[in-house]
């Protein structure tokens, strides 16, 4: 049988929901069974009918979808839940799931605040349940053969580290506009202490961390808000200092910015080593450069045969049919369910299946975030990120 | 309720049918829910079973599948037929299905042969229902963009169109080693009379006529078969001259390959017009180059604001998150689910909806494969296309 | 000292002039020291004085330049003579040149006509001097290094060959306009049979037996005159053959255009072996792609270490700092100076000296431009190139 | 008559006299007419011989070069001097040369360190002579079309900068290997404070502070010396803040780096404005990226018939013939030849010809170069720049 899933928020004009639908749909490993996709009942069973849910799986509130499934026989309950709302309710939401005894795969940042980060941290720990955070770009193929080659050494030890987000989306003030996105987004009360790094930069960090294995120590960072009138941050310039390895403290650069016009989903991300570099753009995701001393530049693409386990596990297709955002998305999704069918199953999960960011991620982001916000503040140079 | 698809083909170790089935599973609209996925039954159930089928709708043949399944009541049973076979089986399965009363969408090429494909003509023509033809790149929204600006007028008079469809994944005896897909494709018995124009110079073709809207009259080509002891051809190069349009008759020029050792999937079409041109490259499916004289080259990109109404209704995603082969194949999946929904229904299918592929793409396409062989083999300069 | 020049052509206005005097400049190795820049001698003078020429180094014909200059001392009077005038003046002067004792290095195509040709071989041979012809394309670093693959073999035997060159300024009646470029380039007096083929084609053309080594044997062709009231071809697709080598008969397709609108200067080549293909692009001249089967896709640059020894030689600045087509230019004028230095001193010219194309090109030119013309009047399939 | 110059530096072996040499013929406006090549005299002379110099003008030191040429008769003498020597000559040749009555064209930095720098312009202002700056960048056509756009209120108000200067090619020791590029630039004693920030981080801030218009105010950099052993940073990663202008005040990034292995000469910008953005790549200087809200992407290309003049000006060739490096450098000799005509010759200078970095570029370089460097040290968040 196919892993249930439920989901929280999504409805009817949602952007991310649909995403993770489309993502859950991808591989037929998962079926949504159930959803409280708004907290107006009448729209969430609207929103359900859509989705061509049953009306008695479509609940007013996720405090009634826990309650009611919680209730449902096994074999017919969900068995995790997606957490698909505005930042503010990911951790009441995940919370509430956990301790009904659901598996949680949220939406990042996993929460509001570092705090609450840590307390959902002593509650996974306490359930004993399986949380993921949906850092979705890690699930690219080319991104894990990224990783790959660092930790392979590949590339020696590693120098110096460049990863950018930049976005236009927000370059005028969307948020009179009614437009749904931008108005949450720029509420400190829904988003949090940041907009654009809370939205964007902690998946830049994420990237940085995954691909390179090297955790961030310190930071400094000039935060801008552009957009008169805007309550949080809309750009982002950061240097970093990374954690010593191999001898060797790497240097780099963060910088993400949502009034970049001009600019689409621009994720990207470079690493030099001692022996080596390579750069991978989110747009062109197909392509990892990987660059050696002289020898020609080497663009490796998805599907070559000298790829890694982990690279040819996330990807469907043959070379030149390109696989993007939704097959990385849903690589996410698919691990998840195997995670979960292993643990229903009592078998131990693949290595590839747990390669899902989990909640040490999500007390990172958040922590990242604070930092860079209490460094943008100071005048000291460098803050370090709590351990 | 979903639509119900059953799928002949596509067992374990299938490369496209696996492809139909996330095609079909990405928007949610369709629940696969019976197949004769092998000739062996065993087979098929176990591939069934990996797919969460029960065993009772796993067939072992496709008469056995259509006879079963037509006995079904009517909100159970299947309501159309995935064909994911081999070439030579397209035709006798979709008549089997079609004489069962069930619609058809159809891997390509549609048939064996031209005199094939007018007889399957005449049967969906018989039967009245609904047949589509998986020339899956027309799925992609800049294909869409792309036939839409030649429509328009903007690129003036069609003057001359380049496509080419360069592959490199048989420049060795790869049929040899037993690789399924090669074994099949070079079998005259099982793929027909070509190999590299019926499997991919058809998509070349059906791409170049949905772009510009103009029907090629007549062609000059010159089929190779590199691959010592190889019965079918690998390597095509062939001068186009289209219907007259607006004044002008558009020459072009269509190669295609599988022996372009590096070339991964490169079908991509370049046209040019009296007042303007485009190019687009499947490999990298979200950018659209359109010049125009005076003007800086323009790189319009899905999700752009300037997009038509069919680019758009064709994309799932804001700019920069890129989509691709999965979900350009999706598209066409959506829009025959929504016409067998609008059939069941009694109401009008949307525009978008009726953009897949038919029976008249199935005949044109064979004509096409069958004068491409015919001029190979003939010493007079110009072969024209039956009309 | 350095090489002195003389030049025929080349006045005010004139663009192909300007060019070849920057690349004969470059590199410090060569002098203009006289011209006939204009059959008008005012007009001749006044160009020369722009170019800080004495006044009676200035000519009002070639004639009379070669006249007086054979009268001056050895040391003073031009070396070489460079032709950069339409198409249907390079033999009379070339001739003319030749047999007053100077040395020629010749715009092309070389002639009117093969016959022309045929002709300015046997004078050569009876004067035994040095005559160049700028197909300057060949002079790209890279474009030596994609020879240097194949004909050491890495890419094994040849089998496909791709070559383009579209642009698309002639897309509008120029020549109505008075530009001076559009206006001779099609009148069949002064450019011979054909306007695409002859100006540009031919280019395409040497490229390709350039880098392959193979020579065209038959072709077959369809010229078109898109723009109305044009007396000249505007684009021509062209089916090829080359000689057999190594067991394969390579094919291959050569378009050019001048009405491919928004196309700028595209000559690019693509080459598939048995065991690998190369692809180069003149307007990004200083990445050669190379590909191998099962290894990644390898961007050479110019200026990589891995270089051979003939690119080397043509490159003059390290990896990333570009050089254009200006430098491929100068690379003949470079080369052609060291010939001729070598002949007054007597010495060996080097390998890569000799590298520069000469009247075998000029004659191989001219025979294609017929056989294209030729079996585009044909209903014959294939013509064969004389050999 | 050609403008004539007299070299200091760039003997045999020496990169960037070649350059410099190329640069200054290309365009046919000025003569190589003397050199102190080498402070030692039979290298000079040899590396003359090799320019076709006579030996008399070929000497041992730049004191006496400018003592024998004052002496010549006007006609005959050079008329400015070109400095090619490592960086810590570049103050007292200049110095002398002016003071000897002779124009200066330079290469960067202008000197060992700012106090030099405010002298030189003391020297240069007390002279009246003229005195430019190889800021060779700003040479390209499509450089001059980005700061055209931003004066012209294109892009709007200037909000983000983010400017990049990666090289790999000292990421290992390669000064211990006698190379003598890497010897002198990784010594204090003849490089200046800084290797990578003066050989080209300042390329870097100028090309930003060209481009927008604005001057940096402060910065925050994270200097690093990766290669052990090495006395001078070989990698900076920076802050910086710029200006106010139009109420806005743009935030930026500036890093570069010579132990980015692979990288080659990425020398990049990207500039965001209230109403659009551009970048552009030194790598391929031929397009130029404009993006405006609700428009496609824009690639403007050099020789595009929209370009503005300046850009128009500084091209030599049409479209899809590119120009580059030598070019752009070119660009700088012909235009400083104009100035010390028009000089000479008492007329008005063209506005191009005025489009020379001078000596207040060189007095900003040194000063941000010295602010690089006092920020690294510091723990204060923000240094700013000498006014």
């Amino acid at each position: 049988m196919k892993i249930r899933m439920g989901m929280v928020g999504g409805g009817q004009g949602a952007f991310i929901g649909a995403v993770h639908r489309m993502a859950a749909n991808l591989d037929g490993q998962i079926e949504l069974v159930a959803g409280a996709f708004s907290s107006d009942s009448a729209r969430s069973k609207a929103s359900g009918k859509e989705l061509f849910l049953p009306e008695d799986r479509c609940y007013g509130s996720y405090a009634e979808m826990f309650a009611a499934e919680a209730k449902l026989p096994a074999e017919k309950r969900i068995e995790f839940v997606a957490i698909v709302t505005p930042n503010f309710l990911h951790f009441p939401i995940a919370k509430a799931a956990l301790e009904s005894g659901f598996h949680v795969l949220s939406d990042k940042p996993a929460t509001l605040d570092l705090a609450e980060a840590k307390e959902l941290a002593r509650i996974v720990e306490k359930t004993g349940l399986l949380y993921g955070l949906t850092h979705n770009y890690t699930g690219y193929p080319l991104v894990k053969e990224a990783r790959d080659l660092v930790r392979s050494g590949k590339l020696g030890a590693i120098r110096k580290v460049v990863v950018e987000y930049p976005q236009g989306w927000l370059a005028q003030r969307l948020e009179d506009s009614g437009q749904k996105q931008a108005d949450w987004r720029t509420d400190p009360k829904r988003a949090g202490i940041s907009c654009c790094v809370g939205d964007i930069g902690t998946h830049a960090e994420n990237l940085a961390e995954y691909v390179t294995g090297l955790r961030i120590e310190s930071l400094c960072a000039d935060l801008s808000t552009f957009v008169e009138g805007r309550a949080l941050d809309d750009d982002a310039n950061v240097l970093l200092r990374f954690e010593e390895k191999n001898g060797v403290r790497a240097k780099g650069l963060l910088h993400c910015s949502q009034i970049s016009i001009g600019e689409e989903n621009g994720l990207n991300i470079r690493v030099y080593g001692t022996k080596g570099s390579l750069a991978w753009r989110q747009e062109e995701p197909n392509t990892l450069v990987l660059r050696r001393p002289d020898q020609p530049r080497a663009l490796v693409r998805a599907g070559d045969g000298c790829l890694g386990a982990a690279a040819k596990a996330a990807t469907r297709l043959p070379m030149g049919h390109p696989e993007a955002f939704l097959e990385a998305f849903a690589n996410l999704y698919r691990n998840f369910a195997a995670l979960v069918r292993a643990r229903k199953e009592g078998t131990t999960p693949s290595e590839h299946a747990l390669d899902v960011p989990g909640i040490a991620d999500a007390v990172r982001g958040m922590a990242f975030i604070e930092t860079v916000v209490a460094s943008s503040r100071s005048a000291d140079k460098w803050v370090s990120l709590p351990r």
